[in-house]
């Protein structure tokens, strides 16, 4: 068997165990006599195009766990789609290197770019191998049941909100919080792992699959503010109204990637805006509002330990099956295996099932109400974060 | 001894430990055959003023364990200044109740508060040790060296800032990250407890005691990206210009509380409002803006443990000192002892040693370039929020 080398990279938003699936999937080549060189190319397809990479064969194992428990992308990341030119300057650059096997770690955008070098790769005759490995705290990807990232930005964003709640009781009014999620609530819908006392925050959920209305928001909180005497409001960034457009991204810098992603997270202006919705004409007094931000992917020390277990094996499994060639251009799903106790499996699918394309929160995670979840998603997104600090009240 | 019953309440903003210092309070109060009844005012002032209290001989000391270790003030808050005709419905109600002993845990304005209470029990001849226990993330109160709360808070912007940091590395560009301290920049200037490699941010830290100026932030950043091709900011909610006005004030809604506080923090206004001065008259591409809000005092699970420590034995020492009849109106002073191991000491100071005015961050801590803190002041900060989770880089 020749050996090849590898190239592996991380892009898009980093997440708290993205150098998880990298060091599981570096350990794992280091077992294989097929592969030679394992070469992470710095800030994805950028380092690639750059010639700049770390040999990843040269720090000890216990530099590559420290590395696997530190949140964020440490090969560096970017959000370039690869055009035709691009993938011309890769496959010269592979060549060069002897590069057979190509790992790109992100969400549907990185799949999508992974797809697209592997697709122009079969074209110019260049052999190459391509897995994608799942990432993306916004849980958004076809192909899994969940994705790596997701359980521990969910669990930030639980403890968030809990003590969020805590705080807006002591001192009352209208709390709003906004989540990260361009298109895919799943991360503000975790906000109601909070709660465990009935009048416990949240009390209010909007997701973007609920077409947000001005008046029902008012209506929400009143209700909310007669019931509780307090309200606390979980927001998604990517809340729209019925013409689907995001409210955030009106209000936003109009900022886009090479995706064509509107900027939504690293402002404050949509929690700004709905405060001053209640200031003005709901007449609440004390409305305060916090945008998560970065926090909620960067955070150290609070990864939810399936989340990471899960990150590992999603490395270590894009590498398994890369190596046994049953895909030339694949990703890893991440199913829930049936039965009592949760258990994932983790297997080999083709690209294009992550690539481009996202999901939504199903239906039946959705309270009729339109602002909460079900418990059918209490019970799917419980396992995925774990047990939150405990907090008592009188 | 004539048994007399107790009052104790919390007011301000929440902290991670202030109820610790509720616990303390209480758990002392019942070794004591001196106090009878041990009542919890909701809401401060306001819970004496409505007759709402909870009596806390009742909760098991596992449930009052469990309260110490949860975030925000278990027994609600307010920030109301008291009147004359407030101080005269108070000692009606003491009357009625009993009470000879008056604990109150909060910041500055609480303690003036606390001050107000017990001058006009002098003038109106009523007996009564009134107490202030010192809480405030800000760590502004002139009587201590440093003030129970700001530990946790400080250790919780430290941690995201690392976070963030490494966020940084892996996307580019300039990111702002808000930190609240309306008129003290400790909470910021903790921000740099994130550094460990030469490389790493916040590469520029602005406090509120030094001017900022539009000119010197635009030079500033552009001097970082050139030295390290990103940029890290840690600026204070309470940044002024040369006029002394709050920059953020100017932004917000100018919402007032009856202290005569504005409201700075539960908005995003200031850093969108630095982000975009980047975008338009730096040129800098790529710049991210994140307001910590509320998370900074009420995040469940990442308490410092040297503050929970002295959150609690700050409120034992109030009760010790209220028996031993030392002072009539007191506050406990936080000291730090020679040595070179951190130590805390606890002594009973008067309590217009706390009230109303605060301080701000000594020159000495304050680097000459005026955005960045001093070796003196890590040194300073570093016991009071111990080790941060670990973060490898390559």
């Amino acid at each position: 068997m020749k050996k090849m080398n590898m190239v592996i990279a991380q892009s898009g938003g980093p997440s708290m165990v993205i150098n998880q699936s990298l060091v599981g999937a570096v350990l794992e080549a280091r077992k294989s006599p097929a592969i030679g060189k394992i070469l992470g190319a710095r800030h994805g397809i950028l380092g690639i195009l750059g010639d700049d990479y770390i040999d990843l064969r040269k720090p000890s194992v216990k530099k590559l766990e420290a590395i696997a428990a530190t949140p964020s992308s440490a090969l560096g990341s970017c959000r370039r789609k690869p055009d035709a030119a691009d993938c011309k300057a890769i496959f010269e650059a592979f060549r060069k290197r002897g590069v057979g096997y190509f790992f790109y770690i992100g969400g549907n955008d990185s799949a999508d770019a992974a797809r697209i070098v592997a697709e122009e790769a079969e074209k110019a005759g260049y052999p190459l191998v391509v897995y994608h490995i799942p990432k993306t705290i916004d849980n958004d990807l076809r192909s899994c049941d969940h994705t790596p990232g997701f359980g521990s930005a969910a669990r930030f964003v639980a403890t968030a909100v809990r003590g969020d709640d805590l705080d807006n009781r002591a001192l009352g009014g209208v709390k709003i919080d906004v989540i990260m999620g361009r298109d895919a609530g799943f991360l503000t819908a975790a906000s109601a792992l909070a709660r465990t006392r009935p009048d416990d925050g949240p009390h209010l959920v909007y997701l973007p699959e609920v077409p947000f209305s001005e008046e029902k928001f008012i209506k929400d909180v009143k209700s909310a503010l007669k019931k509780f005497g307090r309200c606390v409001c979980a927001v998604s960034e990517g809340i729209r109204g019925k013409d689907g457009v995001p409210i955030g991204a009106k209000l936003g810098s109009g900022e886009k990637d090479s995706h064509g992603n509107v900027q939504m997270s690293g402002t404050g202006a949509l929690g700004d805006a709905l405060a001053k919705i209640l200031k003005d004409k709901a007449g609440v007094k004390r409305v305060r509002a916090d945008t998560f931000g970065y926090l909620q992917r960067s955070f150290p020390g609070v990864a939810s330990p399936v989340d990471q277990a899960e990150g590992r094996a999603a490395g270590e499994a894009a590498v398994k099956a890369a190596l046994k060639g049953k895909l030339a251009k694949g990703t890893i799903a991440i199913l829930r295996e049936d039965g009592r106790r949760y258990k994932a499996a983790f297997a080999p699918v083709p690209i294009a099932e992550a690539a481009k394309y996202t999901r939504s929160v199903p239906k039946e995670y959705i309270a009729r109400n339109g602002h909460d979840v079900t418990d059918a998603f209490i019970a799917y997104a419980k396992p995925l974060v774990g047990d939150l600090p405990p907090c008592e009240v009188f």
